[in-house]
């Protein structure tokens, strides 16, 4: 028997369900039986793809993220981190806050989506994120012992994350790139 | 008919009752009757003292929280900042940072909480910050137009906020000194 692969298309369709249910319903509330319903397929076709709903959720949550840090290379560490803003427009970041605030808790009581997020999302930006910083030392823009290089995750999820709570707005690009600009690479010493 | 005004010590009692059933069962499953209960009190009392649940759950945070930062003034920026960090021990920040993971969706949620929460705790502490920052421009340690001064709250909370999900660690005082040390006091020039 052959196992029919879903079309990348499918795959959107299915990734797109789970993000909207995820609004709707938040995590706990999602389940694979409506996952199915949603997108009319069946439940032995999503766990044959994704083994679970931690993982079907961090695959969507990748899958929907336009932003691919390691790609990105300008030139300079300031062009590098333009551009890193400058691909998700302003109408999608208050869709990615609204989804982050959402999983705040259910990323503290679900250990396994937490570890599936982080092997999924989190390391691979922090990866492409490490390459760009390396670049910019190699080519003589960041002291190679710059105390913060190790804190450039921090510095700009950080401020996506807390905007809400600290100013009543969703963070947008004007706000990332101010804050990259006073913040972020001062601290780098550029 | 006189109104007996709660004791401190009952009054503290109430707050860390509520603050346990946060951490147990969320901002939803949290029901006045709930603290009632707990606490053996009425829930005329209850609502005569707090009004409403948003109202009762900021007021319990505040009171939870041992930093007053309006208080702190060692004479310079970096003392200032160490003490800061200093008033709340690492057991207390691990508390601290489960609660607001917790609290992150409800604040989503629940527009009303979010408003106790700005008026109660977030702009408190953002006025004390600005007096201590004001103090540091005042000595000629920060200079006034410094770009970095209005993003000081993102820089601690979010660093506060996200270590978990970018570290899989809950932060602590080592962590937030040294991100001082290397983030925050370099974007300020200090």
């Amino acid at each position: 028997m052959t196992r029919s692969r879903l079309t990348p298309e499918r795959e959107a369709q299915l990734y797109e369900a789970v993000l909207d249910l995820l609004r709707e319903v938040g995590y706990d509330g999602l389940t694979m039986d409506a996952v199915a319903a949603r997108t009319r397929s069946s439940k032995a076709t999503l766990y044959r793809q994704w083994k679970s709903k931690p993982e079907l959720v961090a695959t969507a949550l990748k899958h929907s993220k336009p932003v691919h840090v390691g790609d990105i290379d300008t030139g300079t560490l300031r062009g590098d981190f333009h551009a890193m803003i400058g691909r998700t427009d302003d109408c999608q970041m208050e869709k990615d806050s609204a989804l982050m605030r959402g999983l705040a808790q259910a990323i503290h009581a679900h250990p396994d989506l937490h570890e599936a997020l982080r092997e999924l999302l989190v390391e691979p930006e922090i990866t492409g994120l490490d390459a760009l910083l390396r670049r910019a030392v190699d080519r003589g823009e960041v002291s190679a012992d710059n105390p913060a290089l190790g804190y450039v995750p921090h510095m700009l999820v950080g401020a996506f994350v807390v905007r809400h709570l600290i100013e009543d707005r969703t963070p947008d690009q004007a706000f990332l790139t101010d804050y990259l600009d006073a913040v972020v690479l001062p601290a780098l010493g550029v």
